[in-house]
C-alpha cells in the first residue's frame, strides 16, 4: 500500500538527519515538535489523513496507471475535468478540516507542470528529461512523499532580467554542470510549507531568453541535502505560537513559507529536468501558475466557509444573529465565497486536453479565479470584522483568562447570551483575528500564484481583443472580419525569444 | 426538416391575424415592418439563422429524443452538463452578433421548466399535465415555434400574497373551469419579446399557499388568442428608432418588453399544465430562476464583449489605446466579463441530474452568476464611458452629419487618426451609448430572472451556514458536529405550507 | 436693479437674431420654443429664477465690489471661503429644481479664472488683458448675462500637442492677428449649455508650449457672432422630447451640450484675454479645473437627491418602503450622496487665498471631490434601478395611458398601494430613467470638469509622496528626512516649459 | 505653565502607586517599562510632545477662557470651526509621529461632550453637573492630565436594553447613592490607551429609557482608584513586542485597548455628572459619536499616509516605483487617503454652533467620514499588501538578520537596488505589516466611535427623506409639498422615552 496515514507521514519528517531549518534565528532540530513550527506540520498531515478520513476518502485518492495502483490525490497527475474538480473540492474540505493552508498543492501542481513540459520537450526529441521525470514521479508516488515546490525567486531588482542583475544569484542558477549531475547556487522565497517536506521541486520563476539559459533549471531534491538552508519566515500572530497557549495562537494548524538558500548544492543528473532549456520557460511558467491559480478557488473558499460560520457563531452569542444587517452581512459573504468556488469549478471542467491522459486547466477561468481571490478576502475579512466586534482588537488574552483573580470577571462581562461561555466567545474571536488577518488568507490570496498584475496581463493575452473589436464593428454597421483575431493557442509548446521579452514587460 | 430559417420565422410573425399589439398608444398589425418593433424581430430571427450560419450551426442545433430529428436547440431539452453550456456559449455568440438580447431564452426556460414539474407531478400520480406537455413539446419542436415565456404578474402590493390584494387581478388567475378549458384574467409584465413571438408560455411567479390556488396556473398558448393584448414598453433611446435613420438608433437589433392583458381569455384544457396545484409552484419558481440565472453568464457576457470591442476601437480612433490607463480599463472589462461567464460555465458543467435524461443547472453556481450580473454591467458600462469619452453624451445626430451645409466640419472635427473617418466614429459612439445603456444591459441584467433581493434569499437558502458554524467551532477547539446540517436537497420535489410561507419572507 | 428675471432671461434668448444653431440636422431659430431645447433653456431660466425665489433667493445673491450692488451669484467673483460654500448649497437646490444640469457653471468657473489669471498676468507686467478683462467683468455683471465656457477642444489626435497634430484646427487656434482683434478658427466640443447663452467665454484646453502659441487664446464673444454654428448633441431619450408629450420626455427641464464651430470668427480685442501667451495655459487649467471639480460636490449631491426621493416614493408605491434591504439601499444613497457634498464643502471651507479678495478652491479636496462624482453616481443609478423595479425598462408609454381602449388597463394592473395612482407610478418611473441614466448624471459625472484620469495626475502631483516616504522611513527605524518635500505651491503664477511637458505626459 | 512635557508625562505615568493592570495575566506595576505597554506609552507621550515640537507647537496648544492661559490641545474646548479644523489636522500629524493612535482623543471627546450635555442640563434648571464639570474641567486643564475616555459597555446580549439584560451588570451601574457620591459596579470594554492615563471619564454608552435609570451615569475618576482593574487586550502582533528586539514588533510606538473592571467603586459626588438622568443619555451619545467620528478624518488619513510612504519605498527598493500599475496603486491610496480627510475637514468648517462659544461638528459630515473610514482603510492596506509583495507575510525575522551563520545570505538575497540594504527592507516590510493589519487601522477603522450600522442608522435620521422625496414629485408633475420636512435639528436637548425606543431599533 503505497498511501501513508499522517502519523506516518510525521514520523519521517521527524526523522530527517541533515536539515538545516533556521526558526526566529535559531535552529530547530525537529519541527514536530517545535511550537512554532508543529501547526504547520499538522496542516500538511491532514493532507495525507484526508486520504484515510471516511469524510475524504474518496476524493483524497486517485487511480495512478504509473503505479498501477491507488495513490494520495496530491501526487496524481490530472486525467479528465473530473480530476480537476476533484482538486478544487478537496481542498475546500482541507480548508474546513484545517483553518489553514495545508502546503501540499505547490508540490502537486509542480509534477503536473513538468509531466506536460517534459511531454513537449520529448515532443522536440529532448526526450531524456522525460525519462528522468516519469521515474521521479513514480517514485514521489510510490512513496507518497510531502512535496515543496519551489519557484519564486528573491529577484534582486524586478525589472531587469535575471542576467542583468548586479547580483549574480538573483535568480538560482547553474554554477557547474558535471556529468553526474549540477551544481546551483541563489535562493528561492517565500517556499510555502517547505520545512515541513521531504523533497522539494525546483522550477524557474518567469521565462527567459537565451542570455538567461544559465538560470533556466528545473530539478528535485530532498530537502535536506547538504547546502540547503532554511529560513523560515515571519507572520502575523506568530509569536503567540511561542506561548504555547491554547486558544490565542491556534496551536492546532498553521502554515509556513520560508526562504530557501541553495550554496553550491549539488543535483544528481537524474534528478535535473531543465538546465539550459530557456525556450521551455514561458510554457513552464505559464502552465504552472494556471494550475496553482484555479486551486484557489478551492482553498480560499474553504477558508471563507470558516470565517463565515466562526461570524455566524459570534452574532448568535451576542443575540444579533437575525438582524437584517447581519444576515446581509453573512450573505455577502457567502456570495463572494461561493464566486470564487464557481470559477475554480468552471476552470476545473472547462478543463483543456493537452496531450494523451493530461488535462490542464481552462487558462482564463483559472485567472478569474486567482482575480478573485486577489479581491474578495480582503472584502469578507472586513465583514467578519465588522461582524465580530470591536473584541477582535481587544478581547483579553488566554492568560487572563486562567488568571483565577480575573477569570470570573471575565467569564462573567464576556458572555452573551447564555447558551456559550466567554470562552466560546474568546475561542471563537480568537479563530476570526488569526483566520481573517492570517497570511494565507490576506496575503497568500493576493500574492500566491503571481500578483495581480501577472493575471492582469494573462487577461489581455488571452482575450481575443481583435475579434471583439471586429464585433463591434459590425454591429455598428462598418466593415468587419470576424474571422480576425490574433490570439494564439491557449498554451504554446514553445516561445520564441520575441515572445519571452513582452512576457517581461 | 422541422429547423425553420430566420426568413421563415419572420414571414410567419407577419402573418398572424388576430393579434393586438400595442407601441406609444397605437395599434401596430405588423411587427416586422414598424420601426420601432422591426430590430427586435430582427433579434429574435438571429435565434433562427444560428441553426443555419456556419460559426454557429453546431451549437444552435441539437437532437430531440422526441422526435428523433434534429431541432434548434432553443426549443431543447437539456439532456446533459453539455448541453447546458451549449447554451452558455451559443448565447455569448448570439451577444455579438446581436448586440441586444435576442429574447428567446425566456420561452426555452420554461419549456425546460415544465418538463421536470410536469415529471415531478406525474411521479405524484398527476399524469396529465405530463401528457399534455410532451404534446405541447413535440408540436412546438416540430414546427420550430418562438415562444415568450411569461412569468412575471403586475403584483399589486409587493408585501401581500396573490389572495390578499385588494386587487383581485393583482395576479393572473383562473376565474372559470369548465371541462374544455379554463378561463383566465389579469397580466403578465415585462414579457421579453412578446410581440415577436408565435406562443406564449405562461407560469406563476412565486411560491404559493392554498388559498392562492386560484392563481396557481400555468400554459400555453398562442400570441394571437382573443382577449390577449400586449402593450409594448417604452426603453431608453425608444424613440430615435422612431426617425428610422441608420445610425443614431441602432435600427438593426433591439428588443422589447411587454405588458400583456388577459382579458377572460380562453385556455383549451390540453394546454393547460397547472390550475390549481400551489403546492407545485415554489419548486417551479426555483427551477425556472436557476435556468434563466444561468443563462446571463453566456448573453451579458457576450454583450460585455460588444462593448470592450467598442471601447477599445474608440480607444485606437483617439490615438489613446496603448495608454497605460486605458489597457488597464480594459483589462478590467475583460476580467469583470469572464467572471460572469466562469460563474455560467461552473453552473452548467457542475449541474444537477435531476432526472432522466434531465438536467438542471447548478443552484448556487447559477445564483452566483447572476448575482455578478446585476453588479458588473453598471461597472463595464462605466469604464465604457469613460475610455469612450465625454462624446458618448454630446455627439451630433446623423441629420447633422447628412447636412450639406455641416457634413464638411463634423468629418474635420471629429475625426482622430486618420485610419478612421468621423463617421466611423459617430456609429461606434451611438453603439456604445445604446448598448452599455440599454435596457439588456443595464436593467434587465439588475431585474431579469429575479431581482438581487431574491438571489440573496437563495445564497442563505443554498448555502450550509449550520454547517459552517460547525466547521469553525471545531477549528476554536469547542464541542462540534461536523454532520450537522439543515440544507435540505438543492431542490425539492413538492413544498409544505410551510415553506411556501417561509419563501414569502 | 441688475438681477434679471427668468423670464427676461428668456424673452432675451428668444430675441437673438443672427444665432447659427443645429438640431438634428435643421437649424432651429427660437430655442426657447423648440421642443429639443426648450427644457435647457428652463433650467438655464431657473439660475436666474433662483435670485428671486424665497427658499434660493440669499444664496442666489452676492454682492459685488466692481459694481457696488448686488448681481446674481453665477456672475460673482468668490471672495471668500463662505463664497464658495454658497456655490455648493445653490447648486445643490438648484438640482432639485430642475433634476438636470443648468448649464451656467462653465461660463461662472471661466469668470473666477480669468479673475485670477489676469491678475497674475498683471503681476508679471502684462496689465491689458486685466483690464480688458475688468470692464467685461463688468459688463457680464451688469446685463447679469447667460454664459458659456468654452473650454474642451475637439483634440484630433489625444497624443500629439496642438502644433504637432495634422488636422491643423484639431485645437482653435489664432489665425490672424489686426491691430483690432484677432481671427479664430476651429471647434470646441461639450459645450454645455451653449444654445441657451448670450454670451461664451473660450478658453484654452490644456498647457501649452511655445511652440503652441497660436493654440493659447482666451476670449469672450457673444454667441450670435458671426461664423459660429452650434451643433446640438444627441443624449440618452432626447428623441422623446420631439413626441411632445409632458410624462416620458421630462419636457420641463433639461440640457444639452454642442459642437461650436469658430470659422474665421473676428475677436475685437477688447475682448482678448489670452492670444500666444502659451506660458499662462497650464496656471489657467488648473485653476479652471479645481473650480468646476468643487461645484459637483453641489449639483450632483442634489441629483442624488432626487432620485433617492423618486427610489423612495416607488418603494412607498408598492408596500416595500419598509422592507430592510429597500431601507439599506436608500441608506447607501444617502452616504454615496452625503460624501460628493462633504467633499465639495472642505474644497470650499478649506480653500486658498489666491489674491486680495479672490479665493481658489483647496485643489485636493476639489479633485477628491470629482473623483466621487465619477464614481458614485453610477453606483446611485444601479441602486435606484434596483429599488425601482424592471419597469423602469418596461412601462407602457404615456400615449398607452392617454388611449381609451388600454388607459383602464393601465391604471389597474400598475397601480400598487391604493394612495396612489398607475399615473402616479408612471411618471416616477419616467423621472428615474431618465435623471438617473441622463447625461448629467452618468456622463457628464465622468467626464465634465475633466476625465477620471486627469484627477488622478492632480492626485499624485499634489500629494507629498516624498514627505510620505519619509515619514514611513523614520517610523521604521531608518534615516529620515522629515523636511523633504518635492511639492510646489499647489498653484504656480507661471510654468515653465519643462512643466508644459510633464503635464502632457 | 501648564503644558506638560513627554517626559513629565512618563514620569507621572510611571509613578501611580495603587493602579491595577494585567498584561498576558500578569499584574505590571509600571507601564513604561514594560515591553508590551511602553510603545502605547511612547504614543500617548507624542501627544505632550506635540506640544513643544516645532512642527506642531502651533496646532498642538489653544488658548483656554477657563485657565486664561495657554493649554495643551488635547484638553481644549472647542471655541470655533477652525479649532474643529485644528483637531483634524493636528491627529493626522500625530499619526506621521506615531504610525498607531495616540489614544488620547476619547478623554478629549468626552470633555467636549460633557460640556454641551452639563449646560444642556443647566438651561433646563439641573445646574449642579454643570458646576461639577467646569470644576473638572480646570482641573484637568491646569495639570495637562491624560484622560481615557471609558464609554463602550460589554452589553450583553445586544438586542435587550441595559435593564432587561439577564446579568443586571452587563452595563455599568449604579448601585448604591449617598450623599458623599456613588457606588459603581460592571465593566466598560475596548477602552483605548486606558492603561497609560491618569484619570478616566466614564460615559454612558447608548440612548436610554426611564426604567435604564441606573445605568444612566456619567463620572471622572483617577484610573488608579481602588475597585477598578484593567485587563489589556491582545492585539495582531502583540506577542512580538515580548520578544524586546527592534525591528519585528516595532517597538516604538503602539496602542492599547482594556477591559475596565469596575468592583464597587466609589465616586465622590463632585465628579458625577450624570446618575439618573435618562433622559440625556440619547443626546450624550450622539453628540460624543459624532466628535470621534469626525477625528478619524485625522488619524485614519495620517495612517494611510504611513502606508503610502512606506509601500512607494518598497516598490522604489525593487526597481518598480515607476511601474504604471504601481503608480495607479499608489494614486488609488492617496485618493482614498484624501477622501476620509476632506470628509474631516468639512465636518469641523462646515461645524453646529450648539451653545456660546462652543462648537459642535456637523454630524452629517462626521458620519460620512467615519463611514469611509469603516471601508477605505481595507481598500489601502490591500493596496499595500499588493505593491509591498509577499513578503510582508514570508520575510525572515530579525533574529535570522542578527544570526552571524545568516546574516551574509539575508543581506545578500534580499536586497534589491543598491541604494538600500536588506535591513532597510525587513524594517518597512516590518512597517507595513505591522501597520497595515494592525488594530489602529483594521478594527478600530471599523468598529471606533460605533460600528457602521450606527452611522447607517444616522443617515437615515439626518437626511430628510422626506424632503427628498416631494422634490422628486415635483419635478415628476405630481403635485408635491416643498416644505415637507420630518427632521429635527440635527442634536436635540432632550429626548422623549419614544425617541430613545426608536433608538434601540
Amino acid at each position: 500500500m503505497v498511501i501513508r496515514t499522517g502519523d506516518q507521514y510525521v514520523s519521517s519528517i521527524s526523522k530527517r538527519s541533515k536539515v538545516e531549518i533556521y526558526v526566529l534565528g535559531k535552529e530547530v532540530k525537529d519541527v514536530t515538535k517545535h511550537p512554532f513550527l508543529k501547526p504547520s506540520v499538522m496542516s500538511f498531515k491532514a493532507t495525507f489523513d484526508a486520504a484515510w478520513d471516511e469524510d475524504t476518502k474518496e476524493l483524497g485518492r486517485a487511480w495512478s496507471p504509473y503505479l498501477e495502483e491507488e495513490i494520495n490525490r496530491f501526487n496524481h497527475i490530472h486525467r479528465s475535468p473530473e480530476d480537476l474538480a476533484a482538486k478544487v473540492k478537496l481542498l475546500r474540505k482541507l480548508s474546513h478540516k484545517t483553518g489553514a493552508c495545508f502546503q501540499r498543492c505547490v508540490g502537486w501542481d509542480s509534477l503536473n507542470t513538468l509531466n506536460i513540459v517534459t511531454k513537449i520537450m520529448a515532443n522536440k526529441g529532448r526526450t531524456e528529461p522525460r525519462d528522468r521525470f516519469v521515474e521521479y514521479l513514480k517514485y514521489v508516488q510510490k512513496n507518497d512523499l510531502a512535496l515543496a515546490g519551489a519557484m519564486t525567486d528573491v529577484k534582486g531588482i524586478r525589472t531587469l532580467k535575471p542576467s542583468q542583475q548586479p547580483n549574480k544569484n538573483a535568480y538560482l542558477r547553474v554554477t557547474e554542470v558535471t556529468k553526474d549531475g549540477i551544481y546551483v547556487s541563489g535562493a528561492k522565497a517565500n517556499i510555502t510549507g517547505v520545512a515541513a517536506t521531504e523533497e522539494m521541486v525546483v522550477l524557474p520563476t518567469r521565462a527567459m531568453g537565451p542570455e538567461d539559459k544559465d538560470y533556466a533549471v528545473a530539478f528535485a531534491i530532498p530537502t535536506d541535502t547538504e547546502g540547503i538552508k532554511i529560513v523560515v519566515g515571519r507572520q502575523i500572530n506568530d509569536a503567540r505560537r511561542m506561548e504555547e497557549g491554547e486558544i490565542d495562537g491556534l496551536p492546532y494548524f498553521y502554515n509556513h513559507e520560508g526562504l530557501v538558500i541553495f550554496d553550491n548544492v549539488f543535483v544528481p543528473m537524474n534528478r535535473v529536468f531543465l538546465a539550459g532549456e530557456w525556450e521551455y520557460t514561458g510554457t513552464l511558467v505559464e502552465i504552472f501558475a494556471a494550475y496553482h491559480r484555479q486551486g484557489y478557488g478551492g482553498c480560499k473558499a474553504g477558508l471563507g466557509d470558516v470565517i463565515i460560520g466562526a461570524s455566524a457563531d459570534l452574532a448568535r452569542q451576542i443575540g444579533v444573529e437575525k438582524a437584517p444587517h447581519v444576515q446581509d452581512k453573512l450573505t455577502e459573504m457567502i456570495f463572494l465565497t461561493e464566486t470564487m468556488y464557481s470559477a475554480g469549478i468552471a476552470a476545473s471542467l472547462n478543463a483543456v486536453k493537452i496531450c494523451d491522459n493530461c488535462w490542464w486547466v481552462n487558462p482564463m477561468h483559472a485567472n478569474v479565479t486567482k482575480h478573485l481571490v486577489a479581491r474578495f478576502p480582503a472584502q469578507i475579512s472586513q465583514l467578519a470584522i465588522d461582524i465580530a466586534g470591536g473584541m477582535v482588537g481587544t478581547a483579553p488574552s488566554e492568560w487572563d483568562l486562567k488568571n483565577p483573580k480575573l477569570k470570573e470577571y471575565i467569564m462573567r462581562y464576556l458572555q452573551g447570551v447564555e447558551d456559550f461561555t466567554a470562552e466560546d466567545r474568546l475561542r471563537m474571536v480568537r479563530l476570526i483575528e488569526n483566520v481573517s488577518m492570517g497570511v494565507a488568507f490576506q496575503i497568500e490570496s493576493i500574492h500566491g500564484a503571481g500578483s495581480p498584475a501577472a493575471q492582469r496581463i494573462m487577461f489581455s493575452r488571452l482575450y481575443d481583443l481583435d475579434l471583439a473589436r471586429e464585433i463591434s464593428k459590425k454591429l455598428a454597421g462598418r466593415k468587419a472580419d470576424l474571422k480576425m483575431t490574433t490570439k494564439p493557442e491557449p498554451w504554446r509548446e514553445t516561445q520564441s525569444e520575441q515572445e519571452a521579452k513582452e512576457h517581461d514587460k
